[in-house]
C-alpha cells in the first residue's frame, strides 16, 4: 500500500479542511503525517482518502473540494454479521413488522459517483480504479449522473472479467454492476429500498436479487431456507434491511460461502489473515448448532470443513514441491489496452506483484490473464521442502 | 501474569549482576524495568526469571545469588519442529551418521534442581510451582541432588493428576516424572545421551520411552512409521537427537496430536491462539503431501480435521446455549491440603481464574478437581445467543 510521508503544509488549506469536518487543525495535520488522511495520485491527487476510520467517517471515505467547500463520499458502511438468525434478527431490527432480504452477491464493492463531471468507481479503501472505472461507464446508463449528480451507487462488481473476485456462479459473460445502496453525497444517507428500485428501474441498472419483505416474526426461519438454497448454488448469503434503511443492515452467509472463503485462504496460507480464518470456521460451528443438524448433515459439514483446508493445503504444498510457483489468476477485459496499461501502473503503485500476460483478442476487446504473486507462502513452502524447520 | 513495577534500585546489585551477565548497568535495569527480568515472590523473592528471551538466555532462565556470584538454571531450549522429515533430517543432522530418537509426551515440562538446598520444581516460565514441587520430591529419588548438585533434570510431568496437562493415555495412575534431558547449571550443556540413560537407570528414573539410535539415511522413511504407530495410540510424536548432544535437536509430531491440539483449541475458540490453531492445519498439509495418501487416507485425513475443529465448536456453543458455563478441568492429588492451599495460591497471583472443589478423600490421599474458566469464550457466545451480532 501507499505509505508516504504525505504531509500536507499549505495552513490555509488545512484551516479550511478542519473547519469542515470539526476538527481542530492539529489533529488534520496529525491524520495527514500518520497518512490516515491520504491522497489518490497522477491525475486524483486532489481526491483524499481516509485510510482509518475517523470519528464514524468510515475508511474509504473520499473528500474533494467543491464550491470553496468540500464534499465527501461516505465509505462503505461496515456490516455487521448475524452469527445465530434467532435472536439477533429480533433484536436488532425490534420494531419493525418486516425486513427486506436481498442477496450478498461475492464481487468487488465499489461507489460510483459523477466527481467533477467525471464518472469515477472508488474502492472500498478510497482508490480510484481505472479498470473498474472504465467498466462502469460502459456499462452503466450515464444518465443517472446528470439526473441525480448528488447521488452516489454503492454496488458490487461481479463476474469472471472482475480481477479482484472472479465468480463464475453468476452466469454473466464478462463482468456487471448490481446496485444495493444508492447514497447521498456528504450525508451518506441511504435511499429507502422502494424508491432504490424505482431509481434502478428507471435507469436499467441490476440489482442483486430481492426476496421481499419478510415479516420480522418468521423471518430467522425464512431466511435459514433462503440461505440453504442460495448455498446450494455456491451463493454467498443474504443481507437483511429496514425497508425503510434507518436501522443498519445485517449479514448472514452459507456454510458454502464459508468453506469456499478458506478454499482460497489456505491456498495461500501465509498470507491470509489468521482472524479471517477462525472466524469463517467458528461461523460454521454457530450454523450447526442454530439449525439443529443431525449426524449425518454434521458429518458432511465436518467432511465439508476439512476437505476446503486440507484440499487446499495439499495443492499448493504439492505445487510447489513440484517446482512451481504459487499465484493467484485473474482476468481483465478491455477494449482499448490503454486501460489495461492504466490497471498495471494502477496496481503496482498499490504494491500488488503481478505479470500481465500478452493480450489475447476477443472480438473487438482484448482478454488479459494477470498473475498475482503470492510471495510469502510461496518462499515458507518452499524453505520447508529444502529442509527448512518451521 | 505478575506484572508489577518491579524495579530494582540496589545500585551495587544491578552492578553486580551486570558484570555478571556481561550487560551495561543501564541495560540491566530497562530489562527489570520492563519486567523482562522479574522476581518470583514470597519465600522464593530471591529467584529472577527472565521472562523474555535476551541474548540467548532462554526465556524461563533462573538465576540466583550463590557464593558472592549468581548461579544460573537455563530454561528449555526451544525445539525447531520438522515440517517435513526429509530432506529436513539430513540436512539438520548432516555430518552425523545416527540420530536418537525418542517419544515427545504429552505433559507439563518442568526442570527440577536443588536450589540453596531446597528441590525446586521450576516451571517453563521460571516460576516454583509449589504443587510440582512437592510432587517431585515425593516421586524422585532425591539422593541425585546429594550426589550431583551440579545436574539440573528436565522433564515432563505426565498423567492425570497433572492440572496443566491431563493425560490417561499413558497408563498412570496419578502423576510421573519423565527425564528427557540433563544439563549443567550456568553453561546449559546437556549431557550425552548414554551418561543421560546411565545416570537415570541408577536413580531409577522413568525415562522417555527411546527407539534408539536409526542411521540418518533411513531415519526420515523409520521415524515416519514410529509417528503413525505412536499417532493411533494418541501419543504425541517424537524429538530426533544428536546422540552427543551437539546439535540441537528437532521434533515431529502425529496427525493425531494436532487434531488432539485443535480439539481444545476449538473448544475455547476465543481464547487459544490464532496462530495455533494455524500451524496445526498446517502441519496435517505437509503430512498428507510428504506421506503421498491415497485418495481413502486423505479423505480420513479431511474427516478427522473436521470433526476435531466443529465436535469442539459444537459442544462449547450448545453449553452455552443450554445455560452451562465452559471451563476446563484439572485434578490434583495431595497428602497434605496445604500443598492444595499453596497451589490454589500460586494460580491466582499467576492470574488464572479457577475454582477449587472440596477435596475427597482418596487412600491417604485428597483428590481436587479445579474449574478453570474460560471467560472469553464463555462471554462471546453468550452475547451471540443473546442476538450480538459478531
Amino acid at each position: 500500500m501507499i505509505r508516504e510521508g504525505n504531509e500536507e503544509t499549505d495552513p490555509e488549506f488545512i484551516a479550511r479542511l478542519a473547519s469542515y469536518l470539526g476538527f481542530d487543525e492539529k489533529r488534520v495535520k496529525r491524520l495527514f503525517e500518520k497518512n490516515y488522511l491520504a491522497r489518490n495520485w497522477g491525475k486524483y491527487e486532489h481526491l483524499l482518502r481516509f485510510d482509518k476510520e475517523i470519528s464514524h467517517i468510515e475508511r474509504g471515505t473520499v473528500l474533494y473540494e467543491k464550491d470553496s467547500s468540500f464534499e465527501i463520499i461516505m465509505g462503505f458502511p461496515k456490516i455487521r454479521r448475524a452469527m445465530v438468525l434467532n435472536p439477533t434478527l429480533k433484536r436488532h431490527f425490534s420494531g419493525l413488522e418486516k425486513v427486506a432480504v436481498e442477496e450478498k452477491m461475492n464481487g468487488y464493492n465499489v461507489r460510483i459517483a459523477i466527481v467533477e463531471e467525471q464518472i469515477l468507481a472508488i474502492t472500498r479503501s478510497g482508490y480510484i480504479c481505472p479498470y473498474t472505472t472504465q467498466k462502469a461507464k460502459e456499462k452503466l446508463d450515464l444518465r443517472f449522473f446528470d439526473d441525480f449528480p448528488e447521488l452516489v451507487l454503492y454496488g458490487e462488481m461481479v463476474g469472471p472479467d472482475n480481477p479482484y473476485v472472479s465468480k463464475e456462479i453468476y452466469g454473466i459473460e464478462s463482468v456487471a454492476f448490481y446496485i444495493f445502496d444508492i447514497r447521498e453525497k456528504n450525508t451518506g444517507k441511504p435511499l429507502p429500498i422502494s424508491r432504490r428500485h424505482e431509481i434502478l428501474k428507471k435507469y436499467d441498472f441490476s440489482q442483486v436479487r430481492s426476496f421481499n419483505e419478510i415479516p420480522l416474526e418468521t423471518a430467522a426461519e425464512e431466511i435459514g431456507k433462503i440461505v440453504r438454497e442460495l448455498g446450494e448454488k455456491e451463493h454467498e448469503g443474504v443481507i437483511i434491511k429496514d425497508p425503510e434503511m434507518v436501522l443498519s443492515p445485517l449479514k448472514y452467509t452459507s456454510s458454502q460461502s464459508n468453506c469456499s472463503d478458506l478454499r482460497h485462504a489456505f491456498k495461500f496460507y501465509n498470507e491470509t489473515g489468521r482472524d479471517f480464518m477462525l472466524s469463517r470456521i467458528v461461523r460454521e460451528g454457530f450454523q450447526t448448532v442454530e439449525w439443529n443438524e443431525n449426524e449425518i448433515e454434521f458429518e458432511n459439514r465436518c467432511m465439508q470443513l476439512g476437505e476446503s483446508i486440507l484440499d487446499s493445503l495439499r495443492k499448493s504444498i504439492r505445487s510447489v514441491k513440484d517446482g512451481q510457483r504459487l499465484y493467484e489468476e485473474a482476468r481483465i477485459r478491455v477494449r482499448d489496452l490503454k486501460t489495461a496499461a492504466d490497471f498495471e501502473e494502477y496496481l503496482k503503485r498499490l504494491g500488488v506483484d503481478t505479470i500481465f500476460e500478452e493480450p489475447q483478442s476477443v472480438g473487438e476487446e482484448y482478454l488479459i490473464i494477470i498473475k498475482k504473486i503470492n510471495k510469502s507462502t510461496n518462499d515458507k513452502t518452499q524453505a520447508i521442502w529444502q529442509g527448512e524447520p518451521w
